[in-house]
């Protein structure tokens, strides 16, 4: 049986996004290294890497679907550049570099978001297709584009911007709200896609929703936790900066205990839901390294 | 032979982008006011009108094309919202109103445009399934994305905000970049989708592609004579701004005489073009609305 491999997975899927990005000696210049600049800026490639693991448990060919791959990375990739600008978070570092508006401009860094996200789309409907069915390649991208609209990773972000400059009335709905769309809907698209491109059942993909679920919660809470005892080397980001901006995370809401103890049972769920399909110990060592990483 | 009734389309699309664009008593609320804030606050909806033309040019239905239609909106206004940013130009009024940042803030403008974006691949990918090939959905999927790339919309747009900051070594080069690219490509890729959808030949293809050139093109050269001589009633926008930003045009590259002679070719290039196709008449009436239009 496979591992879940994330080393080997991270530089697959490092060299598909080189491969697929446009050089910057391609006009106009400047959007193409922007567009460069935030993607090849390192980062962990989980939900790619999640979308593969999920993809050959079902049957499928890795290399065969690394557009997809890449397209999921684009598309969390465009959303870090836009949630850094100053009309939002207002971010000065990422990954331990300078945000790409710092670097860019803002008019730039909201175009090579957009850009990001466009190709996001190219890939999926242009590189697939002697790949996989025309109809699979039409039901993936459409989650795709579902889980990034305003039901899925945008309405996460217009919530967790309008918390902030409102008192919210309701702590742990908003927090769950927030984060099931900002950083779940995403993670949960991209199993999907994996087992919906290698054609898996009704209800292996019920299977595999369930477990994504609680994989994207216990990895935000994770994140939360590791913001409070984290250090700014091992997290390429300013620590302690959720508390400064008194943000609404699974600390400040349930305390750090009770937080490491919803890890702990998102954990646990996951493993459950993994007993109802074979062959899916990668995805238990995936649950393992979300929800019980240390940065 | 039908016309080119643009009262008749704008309506037919009105209405279906009415339907598609989420409720305002959907969660969260803000993002949805804000879409429909700026799709729904007129237009022409000259786009969508040229791809429905296409479309039934070549035996396909209005009504089951209509999905794409909306799409090909929804980018164009997405493309509006962020252009109209103060990061990139910086207006305040758009069609007669203030733009999106001005009354939904900055942070949601940009994510509007964003939701419309994604909506957009979602409306292709979701809502023709049952109307045509899968394939064929895909084909112009990947066009509507390439078109609105780094290749295309984007890539006009980043050419357009560089040389307003920059001396341009060659002007009238880089104003043909410029709406080739911010506006040609989006109505090339609207006509061109009408088309395949509808199942047109190669060489019909090409037709098609060769008229739209000229039809953008006469198109935009139109805009820059109408910011000089039309009035901000009929335009619903600031008149002469162009001027005043000091901002490269056929006027103030050619001169109102030299943007007259060179509108008027591309109207007969457009007619000489749909020689080649039968049934084009509601094409070339298409032509002369956009061209030789005076508001």
């Amino acid at each position: 049986m496979k591992d879940f491999d994330l080393k080997h997975y991270t530089l697959l899927v490092n060299e598909v996004l080189e491969s697929y990005l446009p050089n910057t000696n391609e006009f106009p210049p400047t959007i193409h290294e922007a567009m460069r600049y935030s993607v090849l800026a390192g980062g962990k490639r989980l939900r790619p890497s999640l979308a593969i693991v999920a993809h050959e448990m079902f049957g499928g060919n890795a290399l065969s679907f690394l557009p997809a791959a890449a397209a999921i990375e684009l598309i969390h990739t465009y959303s870090l550049i836009h949630d850094d600008l100053p009309a939002m978070d207002n971010d000065d570092y990422r990954r331990g570099k300078p945000t790409n508006h710092k670097v860019f401009g803002e008019a730039i860094a909201i175009l090579a978001g957009d850009a990001l996200l466009t190709l996001a789309f190219e890939l999926m409907t242009h590189k697939l297709v002697d790949q996989y069915s025309a109809t699979r390649i039409l039901q993936s991208t459409a989650e795709l584009a579902f889980a990034s609209g305003t039901n899925g990773l945008i309405g996460g972000q217009v919530v967790d911007i309008l918390s902030e400059s409102a008192e919210v009335s309701n702590p742990p709905q908003t927090l769950d709200y927030i984060h099931a769309h900002k950083t779940g809907s995403l993670i949960t698209a991209s199993l999907r896609i994996g087992a919906i491109l290698a054609g898996a059942t009704k209800q292996e993909l019920a299977s595999v929703t369930r477990y994504a679920a609680y994989l994207g919660l216990g990895f935000q809470i994770r994140d939360d936790i590791l913001d409070v005892v984290g250090n700014e080397k091992d997290l390429g980001k300013t620590a302690g900066k959720d508390q400064q901006a008194k943000k609404l995370t699974y600390v400040s809401v349930y305390g750090l205990q009770g937080a490491e103890e919803r890890a702990r049972k998102c954990y646990e769920s996951c493993l459950t839901t993994l007993d109802a399909l074979g062959g899916s110990e990668p995805l238990r060592q995936a649950a393992d390294l979300c929800i019980n990483r240390t940065k």
